[in-house]
């Protein structure tokens, strides 16, 4: 039962299907998620939220507590902190940590404990290193993500595709989306793995307007720093990235402060 | 403790750590492994290996077993021979399948069924497609990826890059690895999306042989019908696309076939 509920994010499974699937009776199958629901609750793997009624059954909704993703977000720190990992131009190097199950899994976690009770439908990212992050997400909110492309290729189908100012290069770029990927009306968070200006970011908001849809949200792995006026105007980094011509520094993003809020915070207590 | 282990795929946890963990007697601990490995071998959720002594414990291995696997397979061949998914030029839309959690996790469960017992250290694919295939089937078996690129970009430091010949187009191409994200002497397991006269996984052999490491395997989501030898000996694929100018005939791949072997099949009945 708890794998069923954990590979299942989100997802309400009926009583009687436990039932049915165990061979048990439903009172004992409610006695056990009693037990399952506080034994989640005392770990903070999440929240199982039980719906009474004949219609009812459990939900389980993953999220992350303060303190272990605080912990998280300062071992990444660590890691990222490394002397070699340090790029000419100011970059640094985290391809590997992106390719790491564990370190996804936690990424994935954070951001979906920001939309524990605010509706998602689906997850955008655009090719090629937001992809990994996207997909850890949508695992755990359990929603389909889509890619948006720079090249749009034939095995895509028809597209819609729109033009966009990258920020770091004040280059007019473009980016195309199936036509199929998104129904119209749905709540996209857009999610990528850098923002410095925000002008990918703002492409994809543009594209998610083409789809008659809104923006749920946009969350980075890590923002750089940037002098003036951002076009994304409200967003959740996990990390800050200031680089100089010979030094690195990594410090938390918003995201603690943002996600921790007194209100937000007794919901994640029920 | 279900949970912890399904989230550690592959890694030997030992009695000890569940015994502070849950300040229970090592006894009991090991009583409970003996339940849960019997409920995931009836569920088919994978083989809980017990290592007895001092220095032992408990690791989960997933896999999928045959009827499982069959039965996805065929419900991807449904979806996939739907009339409008057929697009221009023979090719077949699928990145709504590869952009969803549940066929994700499937893919990744019914690949990794295949190095239950043969040691994996990394998964490699090229950008884009291939991507969130890579991903699962390392998160089942918790070892990292990697992405080769066509583009390489500054963000990933020195590269090594391979040129290929494109077997679908016929075309020379490049493809380039960021050098620190394999160690040499690594058992690589190359994963693509869709394979057709096997070019770019030949590409992706050249790196493996680049950062002196070995080819453990080639597992592709999708073959296409191909005339002559392909550069590719072996490989294990889910399923066979055979696309005409008005038609698309998908079929399984001769993945059940090598999978399900005699001596396999005993080993995953352990």
């Amino acid at each position: 039962m708890t794998r069923y509920l954990l590979e299942r994010p989100h997802q309400l499974v009926s009583l009687t299907f436990f039932s049915e699937r165990y061979e048990s009776a439903k009172s004992s199958i409610s006695e056990d998620l009693t037990i399952l629901k506080r034994t989640f609750k005392t770990r903070g793997t999440g929240l199982l939220e039980t719906v009474p009624g004949a219609a009812g059954g459990a939900r389980f909704i993953p999220y992350i507590k303060k303190d272990e993703a605080s912990r998280f977000i300062d071992d990444v720190i660590t890691s990222l902190s490394e002397e070699d990992r340090f790029l000419p131009g100011g970059y640094v190097y985290m391809s590997d940590l992106l390719g790491r199950p564990g370190v996804l899994h936690q990424v994935g976690r954070l951001i979906a404990t920001q939309y524990v009770h605010d509706p998602v439908d689906a997850v955008m990212t655009v090719a090629t290193k937001g992809i990994p992050i996207a997909q850890s997400i949508a695992d755990y909110l359990n929603v389909p993500f889509v890619i948006a492309r720079h090249d749009s290729q034939i095995t895509e189908g028809s597209t819609v595709s729109v033009n966009y100012v990258s920020g770091s290069s004040s280059r007019i770029e473009k980016m195309a989306l199936s036509k199929r990927s998104l129904k119209p009306g749905s709540r996209v968070l857009i999610v990528d793995d850098f923002m410095k200006g925000g002008g990918t970011v703002g492409g994809m908001q543009s594209l998610v307007k083409e789809f008659d849809s809104t923006v749920a949200g946009v969350a980075v792995f890590a923002e750089g720093a940037f002098e003036g006026e951002r076009v994304v105007p409200n967003y959740t980094s996990l990390l800050r990235i200031h680089a100089t011509d010979d030094h690195v520094d990594v410090t938390p993003g918003n995201y603690l402060s943002e996600i921790y809020t007194p209100e937000r915070f007794s919901q994640l207590k029920d």
